[in-house]
C-alpha cells in the first residue's frame, strides 16, 4: 500500500488530460476560416501551450499573432508569433505592452479577416489595459485578494476598469470575426467571466459592482468610482466561443485514474468554493467515517476553494486544505488526502498542492508545530515542505482550477 | 415532487430511531444488579425520558435518584425520582444544588449498593459543582462559547474546574458500583468526553487544559490556574458503561428514511466538525454537480458543527449551514438541504434546525436581505423564519448530535 505514489499517478494522469493539446487540436478541427487575414491572439497560463498547437496546425495560414503568459510559462519562440511573459496575478507594465500591441495587431481588420482568441486561467491579468493608473488598479486587485473576494467578484470589478474587458475587445476587432478558444477556470464556465469575458456580453451590472466595492470596503478614486457606474457591452454579434476543457473534465480524469489502481470513484462536486481548510476538514470527516469500508474509496472534489488570509506564511489553497486536514487523519494509516492546482502553481509557491497523510501531524510535532498554529499564519507551504507533502509538477501549460482526492484503501 | 414533506418525514423518522426509550430498555435487559439499594442519577438533555424509562422498568426495585435536566425537559413527575431543571449551556444554582443532592444521595453506600448512571448531551452544565465561584464558571464558559471552542475543549478545562467531572463522580460513590448508559453526543464516543465524563477516567492533561486556555486567552483567577495544573483521575474500577445511542445510528436511520422514499442515500461523515456555513456550502455545490443525476439522490452528514460568532443576531449552527448554502440552490428546483439538531433546540432558538431550497434567496431578496450579510450577523433564524424554513420539533428527549442532509430529486 503505498498512497503516495498512487497519488502521483493520479495526480499525473488528471492534469494530462486537459492539458490545453488535443484540446485546442478538436477546437481547430475542420474549422473553415474566411478568406481574409488570420491573426492569433492568447492570454493566460495556458496561452502559450494554446497557441504552439495552433501555430502547428494553422502553420501558413496564420499570418501573426501576441501570445502573453505568466513569468516563466512561455517554454520557447513560436514562429511568426510575439510571445510576451507578464505579471501576475498582478498585471505589470508587460501586460499593458503586450495587450497594447493585440490592440494595434487587430485595428483596422475587414470582414473578412479573423482573429482566433486563445483564452485561458490568468488572463484577467496578464490582458489588460487600464482605464486608470496602473498603480491603482495593483492596489485595488491587491485589496481585493487580501479581503478574499473570489475570482468572479474581482472580475465583476476589473472589467469596469479596462479597456478590453467586459466585451470591450470584441468591439476592437470589429468588423473582423472572433473565433474563441477556451480553457475554463471558472467554476461552472460563466463566458463573461472567464478572463472577465473580454469578447463575451458583460451579464454583470453596475449595481453588483458597486455592491462588492462596499461588501469590502474598497478605498477607490473618483475615477474608479465612475467607471463602476458605467455600463459594459451587452450585445455582441462577432464572435463565436468554444469550450475547450474545465475542471469536470479534470474530476472526470481523476475518477478514471482512481479506478484503475483499483478504488470506486465517487465525484461529489466539480462546484467547490467554500473555505479551503474547512473543505479539508469535510473530506478529512469522510475519511474518519469510512475508513473501514470493505472496498477502497476515493471522494473526488474539484473547483476553487478560498482562503482569508490572517497570517504573513506562505502557502496556496490546496496546501491548506491539505494542511488542514491532516490532524483527522492521525491514526488512520489508509487514508491520504491531495488537492492541486491543474496549472502547476498553488499560490505564490512552486508547488502544486500539498499532500497529507496519517503521518503528517506526528511529523510537525516532532518539530515543535502544530497544524492550527501554521494554518493561522497561513503558513502551509512550509509544513508541508517538512513533512514531505508539497506536490510538485511544474508549470503544467493548463488551468482548469484545482481538484481534491481523498483516498481510502481497503485495510 | 415535495422535497419539504420528504424532509420532515425523514426528520421525523430519524429522531424517533435514536430516541431514549428503546436504547434505554435495550441497556437495561436482562441486566442483574447486586442485592443492595439501587439508586439512580439522570443528566442531560435526555435524562427525563432515560429515567422515565428506567423506572418503568425497574419499577419497585428502585431506591429513588436524582434527575437533573433543561429547563422545560421534564415533562411529567416520575415516582420515587426528585425532578429538577436547571441551566444550559451555563450552569446555573439549580444545576448545583441538583448536584449536590445526588452527591448526598451516593454518600455512604456499600459495595452491594448500585448507582444507575443515566448520561446525555448537556450534562457537562447541568451536573456540576463548580471548585470555583460560579460567576467565574459561567464566565469561563461564556468565554469559551463565544470564541467557538469545541466541546472537547471546553470540557478539558470543565472538569478540572469541577468536583464531579473527570471521574471524580466515580469517586464519590466508591465503594458502590456504577451503571453507567450513555446517549452520546460528542463525535466518535470518546466516554471521558461525554458530560466531561464524571464516571470515566480522564484521558487529557493538564498540559492541553493549559494550551487551550492560552489558545483562546482566557481570563482566569488564580484559583482556576492552580485547578488547570491539577491532574485528573486516571484510574475507575467500580464503573461498567454501555453506550446505547449516538450520531452514527441517526445517520443509519436517515439513510433508511430516504431510501424509503425513493433516494438512493450515501452517508458521508457521522464526524463532521468543520463551519456550519462551509460545511452547507459543501453539500450545496455536490447539489450542484448532481442536480442532473438519473437517480434521486440523499447525501448525510452527521456531526457537530461550529459557528464563529461575528455577530448579535439569533440563530444556531443548523440554521446556519442551511442558509449558508441557500444561494448555490438558487436555480435548482429539485435540490433541497436541510439540517437538524437531534435534541430538538439549535442554539438559542426554539427551533431545531433549518431548512432550504431553491426559492430561498429570492424570497430573502424580495425582503430586501441577502444570505451574506445575515451570516455576517448570524442572524439565520429570523431570515429563515421569514422563507418558512425553520424546522420545528420541540425538544425531542434524545441528543445524539446534529445531522444535514442533501435531498436530489430526479428530474
Amino acid at each position: 500500500m503505498n498512497l503516495r505514489h498512487d497519488a502521483e499517478i493520479i495526480i499525473q494522469a488528471s492534469i494530462q488530460a486537459v492539458l490545453p493539446d488535443e484540446a485546442v487540436s478538436r477546437a481547430l478541427e475542420n474549422k473553415k476560416f474566411d478568406s481574409g487575414k488570420l491573426f492569433l491572439v492568447a492570454a493566460g497560463k495556458a496561452a502559450w501551450q494554446m497557441a504552439y498547437t495552433t501555430e502547428k496546425i494553422l502553420s501558413s495560414r496564420l499570418d501573426g499573432g501576441i501570445v502573453i503568459s505568466k513569468y516563466n510559462h512561455i517554454k520557447s519562440p513560436i514562429p511568426k508569433l510575439t510571445c510576451i511573459e507578464a505579471g501576475h496575478p498582478i498585471p505589470d507594465e508587460n501586460s499593458f505592452r503586450a495587450t497594447e500591441a493585440a490592440i494595434q495587431l487587430v485595428r483596422n481588420l475587414t470582414a473578412k479577416d479573423t482573429v482566433i482568441f486563445l483564452l485561458s486561467g490568468g488572463a484577467s491579468a496578464l490582458f489588460e489595459k487600464p482605464l486608470i493608473p496602473s498603480e491603482e488598479l495593483a492596489d485595488i486587485t491587491n485589496q481585493l485578494l487580501s479581503c478574499g473576494a473570489d475570482i468572479v467578484e474581482m472580475n465583476t470589478l476589473r472589467k469596469r476598469l479596462s479597456a478590453v474587458k467586459g466585451g470591450k475587445f470584441a468591439r476592437l476587432c470589429e468588423p473582423a470575426h472572433i473565433y474563441c478558444i477556451v480553457l475554463s477556470d471558472i467554476i461552472g464556465d460563466p463566458l463573461d467571466m472567464i478572463a472577465s469575458g473580454p469578447v463575451y456580453p458583460d451579464s454583470s451590472t453596475c449595481e453588483q459592482a458597486l455592491r462588492i466595492a462596499h461588501k469590502y470596503n474598497l478605498k477607490l478614486s473618483a475615477k474608479a468610482w465612475d467607471l463602476l457606474k458605467t455600463e459594459t457591452i451587452k450585445n455582441i454579434t462577432n464572435v463565436e466561443t468554444i469550450i475547450t476543457g474545465n475542471v469536470h473534465s479534470l474530476c472526470e480524469a481523476a475518477a478514471i485514474s482512481c479506478a484503475s489502481l483499483g478504488y470506486r470513484p465517487i465525484i461529489l462536486s466539480d462546484q467547490l468554493t467554500c473555505e479551503a481548510r474547512e473543505a479539508g476538514s469535510f473530506l478529512a470527516s469522510i475519511a474518519r467515517t469510512h475508513r473501514y469500508s470493505n472496498e477502497s474509496l476515493a471522494f473526488i472534489v474539484g473547483g476553487e476553494t478560498v482562503v482569508h488570509i490572517t497570517g504573513k506564511g506562505k502557502g496556496g489553497r490546496n496546501q491548506e486544505l491539505a494542511l488542514a486536514a491532516a490532524p483527522f487523519l492521525s491514526g488512520i494509516p489508509n487514508a491520504v488526502i491531495f488537492s492541486v492546482g491543474s496549472d502547476g502553481t498553488d499560490g505564490p509557491t512552486e508547488a502544486a498542492g500539498g499532500y497529507v497523510d496519517s503521518k503528517t501531524c506526528e511529523t510537525l510535532k516532532q518539530n515543535g508545530l502544530n497544524v492550527y498554529d501554521i494554518l493561522k499564519e497561513n503558513n502551509s507551504y512550509h509544513a508541508l515542505k517538512l513533512t514531505n507533502g508539497l506536490i510538485i509538477t511544474g508549470a503544467t501549460g493548463t488551468n482548469v482550477n484545482d481538484f481534491s482526492v481523498l483516498l481510502i484503501r481497503k485495510l
